[in-house]
């Protein structure tokens, strides 16, 4: 029995845009002007790995306050950029299949309550639902935390997990807590930026991965 | 003697991130729920061509009202969303020194003024630099249009001109020109799409051009 493990931003939801752009304004009105395609580029690793690489970037330290308050404000510009969460394609009609198939599956995301909350909802995802968050782990992806926490949540050997993400830490972090990943297009990045990084397959979105099941041999238990 | 061709949007200004997030706000709005990684991949391409891939992405048509009023729409938000341009690392001093040393060199954007105003002005680039835009020619890129008629005006050989964009449109349009191109990660393409659309060498950012000039055999008369 497979288990399926994934990542929440630019996979099941449409949100990394606004994210990003939530990001560079409340940087920029921090006076830290980033570029869009380096913020983009870090979107789903640890919030403490963003702001080092930011300060690397930007050539000064970022102390902890300073960099509470720019999450801070983040949360806030990022509601109000997209009040509504969007699921992307065929993301409900997988998790609900996965649900009526009774093949196991959870969520690992670097995201904090309360911005998961929405997209949670919006994705019909009840309390039943397996869903490890920042705050469950010492250290989010790239560290392999949050999926070996999801992976043991769910009870399935780590070799029978398949992480599913958009962003290339999502596929570092699989590597290193042992198992394969599956990247999809979903979350802005290249078909190449996620194969190189060590996905065993590539998808465009949700719907497509749903498609491709069988190529995983990921199949209700009979 | 060789000339830049400079695509303007995400190539020389930090402002693919708000286009992306303002059309897709813009397409909502009317009903028409597209993932910011699709439009993402389709900013830069003319007007006509990115509403035709909306329409076949949505399943029906748009017409051309319908069109202009989202174009519209989108003007409206991106200047809400991003009131202040930002050039990208390097792009100033790059082209300031370009123009010093007598290097040609132009502007050919997909853009319509005022958009594109605010990003010349940006730049500090005034009413001497030859900038082609969507309204002097019939077909945007991926067409070579925009690009050969910059070429006609700065008067360089089309084998002595270097496109340089971030987009695989860009590079695309310069192969059907007939010219070596340049991409630019900072669109937030991968390097590998910019590659294999057929990009003579990758480079970071303006900066990272600057600092490679000699690569690609382009330096002052003597």
């Amino acid at each position: 029995m497979q288990a399926l493990i994934f990542d929440l931003d630019g996979t099941l939801v449409d949100t990394v845009y606004a994210h990003i752009f939530a990001w560079q304004r409340a940087l920029a009105e921090a006076g830290m002007d980033i570029e869009g395609w380096c913020i983009h580029r870090r979107i789903g690793m640890s919030g403490g790995l963003f702001t080092r690489a930011v300060a690397r970037e930007l050539g000064r330290d970022i102390s902890a306050p300073e960099a509470d308050a720019l999450q801070h404000r983040h949360g806030e510009l990022f509601t109000q950029l997209l009040p509504d969460r969007r699921p992307l394609p065929g993301a409900m009609e997988l998790v609900r299949f996965l649900r009526l198939s009774k093949i196991p599956f959870g969520i690992a995301t670097s995201g904090k309550r309360p911005e998961i909350n929405a997209s949670l909802e919006a994705l019909g995802l009840g309390q039943e639902t397996v869903v490890i968050e920042r705050g469950n782990v010492t250290h989010a992806k790239p560290e392999p935390d949050l999926f070996l926490a999801c992976q043991q949540r769910l009870g399935i050997a780590v070799t029978d997990c398949y992480v599913v993400g958009d962003a290339v830490w999502d596929i570092l972090a699989a590597r290193r807590a042992g198992m394969l990943s599956i990247g999809l297009l979903s979350g802005g990045y290249g078909e190449d930026e996620l194969s190189r990084a060590g996905a065993f397959r590539v998808y465009r979105d949700p719907a497509d991965l749903h498609q491709s099941l069988d190529e995983l041999g990921v199949y209700p238990e009979r």
